[in-house]
């Protein structure tokens, strides 16, 4: 895991929590970090950070491996400026994956390195799939894969977000990989763009919407991974796009960790939240990307904008649901 | 693209048929192999052909370098045997992410092979995301990546399999990327697991089931890519399994290509999927992975046993629906 006992460079005391399951776990680091703040690390190689492509300047290889460089750089800085603000770090696969074998490369790098700061690992994948391609995703994003040259050991991610949509037997090796491992999952519930109205939003002919049934899927997987802080190891992502929808939600999965993007740069406001939080402030985790990683292009240093925008996003949520 | 006009190692002769949309170009294909089989790759490095693991056994490194050269060595003995049988071939994404970097590497290594044989690559991803990560996805399999350091090229797939549960505008990128270098989608509308029946066939208040809610979304995402051979860009992953719910749902998308899985090691026969053929012959793919790779478990040298379940699934397929 890579939330292993290790130093915390970033000066926040975190406990040795790793015994317990991913509920407890988080439930422990929110209340030490007093953050409920996810940074979301999207990196775009077109947009790094002046200083990353300085950094990344002399690297060899081809334009795969110059990049993923410059990434890796990137997301190392964004650690160094907003890391201390945060309990977690999800960066979005797709963004390492367009680099190929040097953008996974990269994601490894930070990965390990979010862990090594006492950061929460999500990785944003949103995969789902049956059978042996659940159980390969298991293994490349929790566990291992065995091989007769040894084991390859996967990612070593806290959590991964999942597309539901092919129902249960597609979840149960996921669950397993990650519940082994002390991890957890947050399956796609409510997600925060325009279009998720168009299928999860859609009422059922047997009464609740799609997002709803998915939430007591979400429930029922989840209840044997409640821990004593009254988490679950299987949470969900319930865009802060859609507040109204957040009370039957919560409703349908009172001990779901609830992962709330579209705060910032999707417009949604802090307000009207409540709802995640009721099993605690660990109940609901606050993602945010661009709008802290790119909060200099309103004027300012990087680090400097980026740091201010963690520490503001991480008081707002605090101050009113801690 | 993979499908770029090259000499064709199969013995099988390919029209140069870049030029149109992915539903002309696989029309063509099917007609020129007389194949609608679809050649799945999924492989485990602790169940590869013997013959892989010697041809690797000197490769360097550690264990997931040496289990990746393996893998792609097992692909490439596998396109060697079964490739002439077949239109198409689909790797599983997840087996070869397991291996890291590497994996990725043996990934491209597999893609290109295909390609170079003649085959239409199906990268089976079931990718799907909102945004900028969806347009990521889009550069990692068809597109490329723009960088201060120059383009970085994606997979060059000919097709991908999305999830659409987070709705249209999480499609319109991949899409968008797909059609733009001729290539296809082909979208999860009901699959093959006994699980399916949890969310997707779930009855809707305003009427019809949420797998047709997602076939009409096929249908109109692929309107515009609806070539001369009357097949659309847009397709569908449609399961074997459920054969009754196939008439409604070509019903709902009288363009799409459909995807069978669930034949063979998933259990389905080969009959009563005449629904996916109404378009031509093209209109259904029928993808086996386990049933030809491992057809040797049963008794035999694995090249010959594949070979021949893959020639016993074409001659089943094209006498049914050609």
């Amino acid at each position: 895991m890579s939330s292993a006992i290790r130093p915390d460079r970033t000066g926040v005391l975190s406990a040795p929590d790793d015994a317990g399951g991913f509920g407890d776990r988080l439930a422990i680091r929110v209340a030490d970090r007093r953050s409920q703040i996810v940074l979301g690390l999207d990196p775009d190689p077109a947009r790094l950070w002046p200083r990353a492509l300085e950094l990344a300047g002399g690297a060899d290889g081809g334009p795969a491996e110059r990049a993923a460089r410059a990434v890796a750089a990137h997301c190392r800085l964004v650690l160094d400026a907003a890391a201390a603000q945060c309990v977690a770090v999800k960066p979005q696969v797709a963004c390492f994956e367009r680099l190929g074998a040097p953008g996974w490369s990269a994601l490894r790098e930070v990965v390990a390195d979010a862990g090594e700061r006492g950061l929460i690992v999500i990785a944003d994948g949103k995969r789902g799939d049956i059978d042996i391609s659940a159980k390969a995703y298991g293994q490349a994003f929790f566990g291992a894969t065995p091989t007769p040259f040894g084991d390859v050991p996967g990612l070593g991610v806290d959590a991964l977000t999942v597309n539901p949509l092919l129902g249960r037997d597609s979840l149960v090796p996921l669950v397993d990989a990650a519940r082994e491992h002390g991890g957890g999952l947050l399956l796609l519930v409510r997600t925060s763009n325009p279009g998720a109205a168009e299928i999860q939003d859609q009422e059922l002919a047997g009464g609740g919407s799609v997002s709803e049934a998915l939430a007591r899927i979400v429930a029922e997987l989840g209840r044997p991974g409640v821990g004593p802080a009254g988490l679950a190891d299987i949470g969900a992502v319930t865009g802060a796009t859609a507040p109204e929808r957040l009370e039957s939600l919560r409703a349908a999965m009172p001990h779901a960790v609830m992962l709330l993007p579209g705060i910032g740069a999707q417009g949604a406001s802090g307000r009207d939240l409540a709802p995640a939080f009721v099993p605690g402030p660990a109940g609901g985790l606050v993602s945010a990307s661009r709008a802290i990683v790119y909060a200099h292009e309103r004027g300012g240093e990087p680090a400097v904008c980026a740091r201010r925008e963690a520490a503001r996003l991480r008081e707002l949520v605090w101050g009113l649901y801690a």
